[in-house]
């Protein structure tokens, strides 16, 4: 299952370190890749993938890609699209389907306003709390549940730097 | 137990938005209130405490105080103190101490650069992935697993607005 993140919305520079928040959480937590919708952002793109380039792994980081032809393409593929969103419906109440469903999974996560058709293209709306929350933080609770809670000690491939899980203090090592 | 968050290393207007991210996060997931450290930003606290005051609950917002008598306090009164960083040891090895600990918790989350000595004087030094990530979303993913992956439905007390759970739409509520 590829499991990629899209992030509509973005505007520069309102939403730089925002959005470098949302990139890094879906590398993290296990998604392969995130577009950056309707905006071209080199930079964005750069810091991205240098922590790729040191940290390892092949996450991958398109931007100015239109959302709509992004979700059609994907449906097209025959993958589903989740949309978080505070108004959808609670995590625990769909997870069971989503896991279900072994087709390929767009995320989108929006900024502050999000097209009222995002709504009905997406094949769930889903909220983790339907409470104002972070979309960061929305992201890294939902892939968590997605893998299953098992993606948190991940290790990744051709890593030139590498951190020493440690008690008290910073290792890294260089590799 | 009582959770409450600490955000050290803010800086205004840098971290605005980030901080804020922080606060809603802590709130949606069930923290009981969050302290920013060093720096007095009252805008801030009436965002989050505007939040709070049309969707419910009862979470508190402090600014300005010191991080490092803060954290004296908090294990002077018995808290015990979780600092989240990609340095530290993974969540799945750590989490049965954490729950087995029945203490007050004060979850610290940094900003880009963190004081040495915070690593020892956290009774935990976790990691939500040993990747570079943000503290936005390690803190939603670590209050998820502190509450045993229940919070995601909590209802707030005293709510002049509610979000009705939509599979396609927006809904909401005005009591």
């Amino acid at each position: 299952m590829r499991v990629v993140v899209l992030r509509i919305g973005h505007r520069i520079p309102r939403d730089e370190r925002v959005t470098t928040h949302v990139c890094l959480t879906a590398r993290a937590l296990g998604a392969d890749g995130v577009i950056i919708s309707n905006v071209r952002d080199s930079q964005l793109a750069e810091t991205v993938n240098s922590v790729t380039k040191r940290f390892g792994g092949s996450f991958h980081v398109e931007t100015g890609k239109s959302w709509r032809s992004t979700i059609t393409e994907w449906k097209q593929g025959g993958g589903k699209v989740v949309h978080l969103t505070a108004y959808g419906i609670p995590l625990p109440k769909k997870v069971e389907d989503i896991l279900r469903s072994k087709e390929d999974k767009l995320i989108v996560v929006g900024a502050e306003k999000v097209p009222g058709e995002m709504y009905s293209l997406a094949d769930w709306n889903i909220a983790v709390t339907n409470q104002p929350i972070s979309e960061v933080s929305a992201l890294g609770v939902f892939l968590d549940w997605l893998f299953e809670h098992k993606r948190l000690e991940g290790e990744f491939a051709n890593a030139k730097m590498r951190i020493i899980p440690t008690e008290h203090g910073k290792t890294v090592e260089t590799i």
